[in-house]
């Protein structure tokens, strides 16, 4: 029943985004939480039977509250260029974001792509579940109560519920939890 | 970041129940489904750094129709002795299906534990996810459509929201699906 060695590898797509605390472009706790139960819970050292694709979904105006804000003078959108360049800042950011998760597969001679696409998270990650057909998806979960939920929603029950592959979502420890849910 | 070998493995635990269709005790092709997926797309040719633990869990009067039916004269129910035949018989039955699942992890060479417990599946693998703590839960599912779940619920998805550890729901493929839902 097991594959036998020679097959093609299981992959694995992740989702990973950035954390909203101050310093980017780092990866948020829950994704890197994701990624590294991923290496450690199923990868383990059978490092060629798996390969990972690595999405990052970036929102086009996440980051309109900094840009905007009064104390970085370089955001104010004067001019079609202030944009054009708020899309490179962001397209750097991501790319950095991406480096740390590929430097860590290269590190442990996992096999990955990694790519970045601009839109809603969660329609984003099941858009590209269809298109890219892994074997499953990983998304991290940043374990809302109720009441959270209801304001914030969460990308990884809508992506339990209409990914078509199936999805395991990783809860981060509850130690992890920052104390304002922004900060994550 | 990969787990270094001679760490503990992986545990993962897999809910497998009992077709509906004749011929018992055989599997569901959902809990195969889940079984052979994980087999296939998770430990692949580790076997050494996974184990297998399955959960069967027994609906206590799930086969009373059958048992108290009139084309079956030793399934009436007229004594204590009766009741105390019935659980034996289910605990044959299940120990049977469970001997599918061990027999195929023992020829693949993968470490399991198998157990029966008696309940309502989706409360009782919950529980037992809160008492064993297996690194992830896989269950199959039927991939009712949403007319049937309203009527028929799902495990799959109850366990996806209330168990205590990641969730791995594996729909089955559509050329699975038997056509009437009741012979699943």
């Amino acid at each position: 029943m097991a594959a036998a060695e020679g097959t093609a590898p299981t992959r694995i797509m992740v989702a990973v985004n950035e954390s909203t605390l101050k310093g980017y472009p780092h990866a948020s706790i829950s994704s890197r939480g994701a990624f590294d139960w991923t290496l450690n819970k199923i990868v383990r050292t059978n490092t060629s039977d798996f390969k990972l694709l690595l999405l990052h979904v970036q929102v086009p105006d996440e980051d309109d509250s900094e840009l905007i804000g009064f104390d970085d003078v370089d955001s104010i959108f004067a001019s079609p260029e202030d944009f054009r360049t708020m899309k490179r800042r962001d397209k750097i950011r991501g790319l950095h974001l991406l480096e740390y998760f590929v430097n860590h597969c290269h590190e442990i001679g996992v096999a990955c792509e990694a790519w970045i696409k601009i839109g809603d998270p969660k329609e984003v990650i099941c858009h590209e579940v269809n298109h890219v057909q892994p074997d499953f998806l990983v998304v991290g979960s940043r374990g809302l109560g109720p009441f959270q939920k209801v304001f914030v929603g969460t990308v990884s029950e809508f992506c339990v519920k209409h990914a078509d592959c199936p999805v395991m979502a990783i809860k981060r420890n509850a130690s992890q939890t920052p104390q304002d849910p922004v900060d994550d």
